[in-house]
């Protein structure tokens, strides 16, 4: 097929995209109202729901697809053989699973009631996952919608992988992975949308993500509840020895106290630290946006560079003693805390989290038990920034939005990204929709309507385009 | 009466009392079952209620009752003239309202389903609020129903307080005293049982409360909920800015750091020191009975002295971003504690919840705001050791128990003390029932029915001592 053809054929393709963003959108809000919440037990029957509802889609679209068992939720796994076994083969990957809904009084309208609302980009979808990830995995399945209906067939041969354990550090991918490797390691190269744009004008491309280790730690004291009057002074408080400890990892310029934290965090390059100047990020306004005007995180250091390329401990949760209203005069047993790091460059995960649990225990009374509980550990991921899979996908980029595409990083992980690399010998492409005010994770989470066009249409586009190649 | 008649009197009025303990449990249980907890506004009605069934047990024995509006829960006010105006006036006070039943999920039967447990002192009643403060004013009631029905009538004059905001602070009780201090303030002494013995053995008496300031705090950072990968290293946690001031109250020998905390706390003499110690107070089995071995408090100052003589600042509850199951990455826009102070000697509870708020500011960068709820302030107490009633109810006591009695101190705070001698002139005699294991506060609350008989005996014996005088 020439050029000329190929364009032709591409506008035809882009404009019944178009033309059916209607039926996209309903489907994508049928996906949205499915609660999958990977966290909860409560939700594991609505996961398998969200997994089969995705099975379906591609089913429908000609894939051979199956929802298959893991040692939690199930993952999706399709196939299409496209053209044939010559053709480029693209490993799309993408998670049904979505982040709790708390704290659910927050939201405008029922979270896993999909709502169209407007706003100053046009209208968009709020609900619990519309962003992060389910708008942007319908993005590419109604982009092989259009290449099926209305191209002729897909253009390349498609594998897609659709998890449901993203959001709760993907335990169990690792396993499906070296189990299914014989399927996957034929994929040229990974395609994932799961990441935000720089901004909605400019296309963007993730080449960094930070890695993560989340830890849940519980101190517990005495073997029941005590009155703060009669053993307050005596007794050991399980809250106030909580709040000490994590009241010391960060010393006063931010950095993280907990030795050896930042072995394996690399200096950013010059030429690195002089590309993401040209971005002009303006932190006043990424604050103000979030009612902030101070910046937190390490002193004397540029965001960007906190953002994409420092880790950090966070604080995820607290909780302990007496929660309700009024007050009661309690030493209660125990004491909990949720910390996740974002990890950079080479910090080990496993390493990391072993040092929390040593500068823990060093600050433990001998009658204080403190547990730990492992959510996921993934290092930081950098992927190759000058392969031909991510020239077109600027060049493709570029001509769907006619402004220059970006080459940026993330403050968020996506461990498969390391995974596909460290068992499938695959890189990843990350090409995102998302946007910084999307609320991923926050209540009255939302997807732009214009994002979800742009992500099909450059779907169809990027498969165009590797098709033809 | 000669003192012969009077001990055969006694004694048959004792023996009735016994008899009537059968009937005495199923009137406390009947006040153990309604849920009245004065934190939760949803018991409002509970509270309500029981102050009904203690005006209606008053009135079934001859008082004037009545329950009276609060600005919060309402007070009983009762009132027998005895055998007339010349007769001693005793002011009887107690508190119907009882601290939330949480954590529920520890309780072995629900808290508010009284039941009869054999333990190694014998049967005790487990249910909320039976030590702390049901269990000890039904004691008093039982008296009065002993001299009303077998004992010719009272023989003192009595006047009973019995208020429902207790376990929030009491912060309504000083208006109405100050309302009702004609009715009230004609009393020669008040008597009070809400506090714990030396041991069961000993019958106890006690002349020094501590104190009590209880603050909530709430920080508040950002608008809306962030994830913690796209925003940690810039973004303000408010999470990891509280457990950062929390963890600063306390310096490593366990004092309190807020500047200017000590003011008014007083040195413990030489001789109330050697007094103390003559208790051999066994600190390893007060922590040993709780699951404890290690110490907290100030170093180097004796338990006693730590509990009895010191102030303390104590979380009693902390919370923010995700409790529930498995991993959130968020940071949340806000954070929360419940902090108590207890306070002893000069020290003025507002200065110091003024001070800790100065000391949490001093904190704050210029984007997070700090709310302050206060819930009671009352500063510490010490009523007079070498008073004839004090004389008279050791001498009642120590022939109801057959041992020697002893003047105590209490770790925890009973603010009305302070109230009846600065509004009423009044000082306040502290009989204590409870036992240091019957979990006030704690799931599995409970009063040893020995404790009960003792109390009402007690109670029969000094309305009998006071009114012969």
């Amino acid at each position: 097929m020439n050029d000329l053809l190929l364009t032709g054929k591409l506008d035809a393709l882009l404009s019944h995209a178009d033309a059916a963003m209607g039926d996209a959108e309903a489907r994508l809000c049928d996906f949205l109202r499915i609660p999958s919440i990977s966290a909860q037990p409560a939700h594991a029957a609505d996961c398998v729901r969200a997994g089969e509802w995705a099975r379906d889609q591609l089913r429908g679209l000609g894939f051979t697809a199956d929802l298959k068992q893991t040692r939690g939720h199930p993952c999706v796994l399709a196939h299409h053989p496209g053209p044939g076994p010559n053709a480029p083969h693209l490993l799309f990957y993408g998670h049904y699973d979505v982040q709790p809904a708390d704290p659910v009084d927050l939201w405008t309208n029922p979270p896993f009631e999909p709502t169209r609302t407007d706003g100053p980009n046009g209208p968009h979808i709020v609900a619990r996952g519309a962003t992060d990830d389910k708008g942007q995995v319908v993005s590419w399945i109604e982009a092989f919608r259009a290449w099926t209906e209305h191209g002729g067939g897909l253009p390349v041969q498609v594998t897609c992988l659709i998890e449901g354990e993203e959001e709760v550090g993907s335990l169990n991918l690792d396993p499906f992975l070296e189990e299914n490797r014989d399927a996957l390691s034929r994929a040229d190269i990974a395609v994932i949308s799961d990441t935000p744009m720089w901004n909605i004008d400019t296309p963007s491309i993730t080449t960094r993500l930070r890695g993560m280790a989340y830890v849940e730690l519980a101190l517990h004291a005495s073997r029941r509840d005590l009155h703060s009057g009669m053993y307050g002074g005596v007794a050991r408080n399980p809250l106030t020895l909580l709040a000490s400890i994590l009241g010391q990892i960060h010393d006063a310029d931010g950095h993280v106290t907990i030795p050896g934290f930042y072995e394996g965090v690399p200096e950013v390059s010059p030429a690195q630290l002089a590309e993401w100047e040209g971005l002009h990020f303006d932190e006043a306004a990424f604050l103000g946006d979030i009612g902030l005007s101070v910046t937190a995180g390490e002193r004397n250091l540029p965001a960007l560079v906190r953002l994409w390329a420092r880790p950090t401990a966070e604080l995820n949760g607290i909780w302990g003693g007496y929660m309700g209203a009024g007050a009661k005069t309690v030493i209660p047993t125990s004491a909990h805390a949720k910390i996740s790091f974002r990890l950079v460059g080479d910090q080990d995960p496993e390493a990391v989290v072993a040092a929390f649990e040593r500068f823990v225990r060093a600050r433990l009374p001998a009658d204080v038990r403190a547990d730990f509980q492992l959510f996921g550990a993934s290092p930081g991921i950098e992927v190759p920034t000058d392969s031909a899979y991510v020239r077109a996908a600027r060049a493709v980029l570029e001509a769907e939005y006619g402004s220059k595409s970006i080459l940026m990083g993330c403050g968020g992980s996506i461990p498969v990204v390391g995974s596909f690399r460290r068992l499938l010998g695959i890189d990843s492409l990350l090409l995102g929709f998302g946007l910084d005010d999307d609320q991923a994770h926050s209540p009255d989470e939302k997807f732009e309507l214009t994002c979800f066009r742009h992500a099909i249409r450059s779907h169809i586009r990027l498969m165009g385009e590797l098709g033809a190649a």
